[in-house]
């Protein structure tokens, strides 16, 4: 059922398709969003969408919903903005009938502080997840969360994907070869043996501090000469302010690995800090398209389609 | 009972008074937030708030709450993040005790979504209310909202208070000789009135209309010709992108006015719209204190007290 009334052509209409179950493309993701629905073979669902000049965001369904609604919004920066419109599109859809949303938050802001690590903090997580499901989100799926394991407490039933397999792919398919695959930070192995395995090289586990005062990082990688003259992927969950990123670039240049390729899932890139990266001497810079950036070229959406698709069906 | 812990100085503290009640100074209303604190005499709450460099923003509450709390934070614009620290720190505070949760929301955003207009149009306000409502308000207070007979259909206890009289007392005070006070729209009047009770002057409805398609403003006054050589105060309750005022300052002036004073509640002064008054002829731009910005010179903050007390005692 499609009704009508004038939409001013100024409006950015992002439509997307229609069948026994919907998928709404919010505004953050509305080109992974349409690559997903093609993916899953979905029936449009029409969105108009629109900022007023005040800050405001607009939203009108043009459609009525299916019953199940697969909705495609991440929470890359700005958060705030990207997350009110996932609560603006959940409650619009439960008001026009959807009475079970999944909702793909292919990046999941707010996630890192899943605990309060000092008396009196505010568990953004927590508080995220209570949101999502106080507007009328059953489901949550989202891609390599900071926390898989913290999203289980909520109420909101949720699912992590990894994709570090597609991005080793593609790094494969480039024709980059890879000896060491190395990875900073506690959940770091896991991602280094997930692309290890793709591309039969070794995974490497890098040490990381942040100076909680100055802010500054500190990267260390045991066995430094081995990557002399080797070609090797650095993996990361976030690239953010890219400290860490630019630091083991760095590193392994001065090691003398022949090629760096600095790989994420999630680029933010905040303040050109894909330029730091470069500068630390980075052959190349990959993303997946979690979050639209410039180096995001690793389509997922064909593994999220799957996944979904076995969850709606 | 205030707790331990490291607080970086760069982090800045916004502390506020702590009593049987306690008063939290969010920090899009810190300094608004302090002013009422003291005017209640309230018991000093510390409050350590940051914004990570990816965008996020972080809190911590550095003492227990009492069990009524009076939750100060504005949502102008940047709207989105201002209401989302609204929501974290309500979440926060009842994580911590807090039982009862006044909010105190001088400028409302999202309210001028208050039905659906067009169908399948997602009807803003209520989602923001509900919002509210689910990460623990239970009772919010704002100033001049767009439509307080909206605010009532949700399941928040809402309280709105008028300053319009506030603001005229102050033009007043100014020695500002006002001989009618213009107001547009179609609460205008009521704006009109107030203020013109306080003055001892006239109140004159003004028409707007905004063309759907070009967003271009149309203003009409009628009898224009007895505004020549007459004070006049216009008065509205938002100046957002400032084309309703400026065109109306622009009528006055033409009319023969010798002095014009564009005055609001609140200002947000969208794109620079401030300039646009005053090249329209203004003779001065006066508004509240609910919206930092340079023009906020009326204090509202005795008011607001008042009323609170009268709330929470």
């Amino acid at each position: 059922m499609v009704w009508g009334g004038d939409i001013n052509p100024e409006e950015r209409v992002v439509s997307v398709m229609v069948g026994r179950f919907s998928l709404v493309a919010g505004p953050a993701s509305s080109e992974l969003g349409l690559r997903i629905a093609e993916a899953m073979g979905l029936r449009a669902l029409g969105l108009q969408h629109k900022t007023f000049p005040d800050g405001e965001s607009y939203f009108r369904f043009l459609e009525k919903p299916d019953s199940t609604v697969v909705l495609v919004q991440g929470t890359h920066p700005p958060q705030d903005k990207h997350l009110l419109q996932l609560l603006l599109m959940s409650m619009g859809l439960r008001e026009l009938g959807a009475s079970r949303i999944v909702a793909l938050v292919p990046y999941l802001a707010y996630a890192r502080q899943d605990k309060a690590f000092l008396e009196g903090e505010t568990v953004s997580l927590k508080v995220i997840l209570h949101l999502m499901k106080s507007s009328g989100i059953d489901e949550l799926v989202t891609v390599n969360p900071h926390a898989p394991w913290a999203l289980r407490e909520s109420g909101v039933v949720s699912h992590s994907i990894s994709v570090a397999k597609t991005l080793a792919s593609n790094v494969k398919r480039r024709g980059w070869h890879v000896s060491y695959v190395v990875s900073p930070g506690k959940k770091g192995m896991e991602l280094a043996v997930e692309a290890s395995l793709v591309l039969g090289a070794e995974p490497v586990k890098a040490e990381s501090w942040r100076d909680p005062n100055t802010g500054e990082v500190r990267v260390e990688v045991e066995d430094g000469q081995r990557f002399s003259n080797k070609g090797v992927m650095v993996i990361d969950d976030v690239v953010s302010s890219g400290g860490t990123m630019s630091k083991l670039v760095k590193k392994l240049k001065s090691a003398k690995a022949s090629r760096v390729y600095a790989c994420c899932i999630h680029g933010l890139f905040i303040g050109g800090s894909d330029q730091r990266i470069l500068e630390a001497g980075a052959d190349a810079i990959l993303a997946t398209n979690t979050v639209p950036n410039k180096y995001a070229e690793v389509d997922i959406s064909a593994e999220v389609a799957d996944f979904l698709a076995t969850l709606i069906s």
